[in-house]
């Protein structure tokens, strides 16, 4: 009795001392950083490190040497008496691990309320991007600017033109740092590295929920029918790659600017995804008829695709909820929920699921 | 008094608590990430959202369309009660922050043992690497493999042979971590890019501590001249790059494999170098006179002017203090001996000095 009366007044001096910060200070047992899974590759020869030792960028011999690469890159941090099942948040395209981390106008993102919500943290870097761009093949970087592109696929508004009532502070300093959160593939994107590297690092950490973003989602169902450490799968977004029960996947979805195509995989490895709870989040400004604007019927298309595979799934016996905010009164989000004006909003969503999956252990 | 009675007694609970982990907990007030410095270039012409917002990476158009770019990365740690002064870590060549974070064998490297010493930490990735992937001017990335030329020049060891009492595990599993940390630039190495981005990011913070490895170490000397506001400099082996009077820049010194050449700036200029407490640290393995192995040699040549540019920075009134490891008895250091076996002797040897020149405020 003595020591939980002394634990509630450490809790009660812990809310009124300035020094623990405004939202409270985060409380870390653990963090930190390593490569998972990737390859390594050798060049033919012998390596002669009197001969070819020198450092001479623009003639070194490979001869006998290795490369390490395609690993992905994960930072950690394990919030003191944490939850069990930790939270693994992968990137979507162009993008990195900053997605989770401070929004671009400054406010907390995912990595730091979830931390605060008590869950394990880590964020991943897919192979050829950002911290894991050691590639084990070569790439080009064009440098052709395309953040307008971006702004329109990113469901931002058109052209330069914000959306009405969008979920994102309209300051230019916010968009700088938002364009600014785009990076370059250092080499071919990698579907097989990309899912390979994820199993990899669940078989590292054990059991836990996998938080995908838009082009990591669709990567998503393809690691967890590769691994059965994931036990849930949050998915804001997802684009494409949607996986059927071979023989029935559904005819490919045009829409201006091109086609959506369902991925078809033998039924015993489909039943893997009916064998764990799976939500899916869309934001606003998705059309549900064609419209002309491309940037939006990319994302009309996915929403449909989307639909069509949680009937699929959850007629299989699995458990896959699509939730498409606008319909339940939550306006004005971006491809970027997570980072929006409201994502505290958009995070207690998630936590609210988590609970009753029973996953938030 | 009540008070402090009570403080004493939160500090007492803690330090039994097995929650708070082998090392104790971190207590972070704050922590975060955002980009800083970096460019904005725009293509001629007009973007159309409607004809040109179709995601379509073989054959996009950039007409009128922009790029932000050349930004440096950072991500930060508010230690709770923190001291006034915060540590800037930048990487060297290949790298980037990982340097300061988890060592290649698991341990904690210089990010955790400075937040739990209370310093504010920042973690820089420079323009066009890591996390700071996009750049403005394209690049290509070969993948051509060269783990064992950085054996090689990161001194762990001659081929695939690690040195005699090297302070590096040796075992593979270590290794593997080691050689995926090695990242690829994404475009040119920019001195000036790279130097404006961490002047805009001592300009943001204000006053605080550049602490720089290896190829940093001469954009460090770059970046003091024009930051009013890097109040102390410590330099883990730097490379390149040292800055002397116009009019008394040192002959360059020759070495097997390649030579080293001073910089020159106006007298008015250098003293600035003056002006601030500087201590730089060099690890093992490096000859005093001329061998056959250039992996070495750059490093006895690195030496060798960093000893001249002491003498000279202090002949005009400077507080540099140079630090050969071997010769005060610390042993079989590397490239990087903040990550070595012994990094949290390095890491006290720091701090000391810190304290010593007043500067750990």
């Amino acid at each position: 009795m003595f020591k939980i009366r002394i634990l509630h007044f450490i809790l009660a001096l812990s809310t009124v001392s300035p020094a623990f910060g405004q939202k409270g200070s985060i409380v870390l047992e653990d963090q930190g950083s390593f490569a998972v899974g990737g390859k390594v590759i050798t060049a033919p020869g012998a390596f002669h490190p009197i001969e070819d030792g020198a450092f001479n960028p623009s003639n070194q011999s490979s001869a006998g040497q290795t490369l390490h690469g395609d690993h992905a890159y994960v930072f950690y941090q394990i919030p003191e008496k944490s939850k069990e099942l930790p939270l693994v948040f992968w990137h979507g395209y162009g993008q990195f691990s900053k997605t989770w981390e401070t929004t671009p106008d400054g406010r907390e993102g995912f990595q730091n309320i979830f931390l605060r919500k008590k869950y394990p943290v880590y964020l991943i870097d897919q192979p050829r991007r950002g911290r894991a761009g050691r590639s084990t093949v070569p790439g080009t970087i064009s440098a052709s600017p395309d953040d307008q592109l971006w702004f329109g696929i990113f469901r931002l508004g058109v052209g330069t033109e914000f959306y009405l009532g969008v979920q994102f502070d309209k300051s230019p300093k916010t968009l700088d740092q938002f364009f600014r959160q785009i990076t370059p593939d250092t080499g071919p994107i990698d579907f097989d590295a990309n899912t390979e590297a994820v199993t990899a690092l669940f078989d590292q950490i054990g059991d836990g929920i996998l938080v995908t973003h838009s082009h990591s989602g669709g990567q998503g169902w393809l690691t967890a029918l590769k691994s059965q450490h994931i036990k849930g799968i949050v998915s804001y977004e997802p684009g494409s790659n949607f996986v059927f029960p071979e023989g029935s996947v559904p005819d490919p979805i045009p829409y201006v600017g091109g086609t959506l195509r369902a991925v078809g995989v033998p039924m015993d490895e489909f039943e893997k995804l009916t064998q764990i709870p799976i939500v899916i989040y869309y934001g606003d400004y998705i059309p549900t008829e064609p419209v002309e604007n491309p940037a939006q019927e990319q994302w009309r298309a996915a929403l449909q695709m989307a639909k069509r595979w949680t009937e699929t799934v959850n007629e299989h016996g699995g458990d896959v909820t699509l939730v498409h905010l606008p319909e339940i009164g939550i306006k004005g989000n971006t491809h970027f929920p997570f980072s929006d004006l409201n994502n505290q909003q958009i995070a207690d969503l998630m936590s609210e699921w988590l609970k009753e999956k029973g996953i938030n252990k």
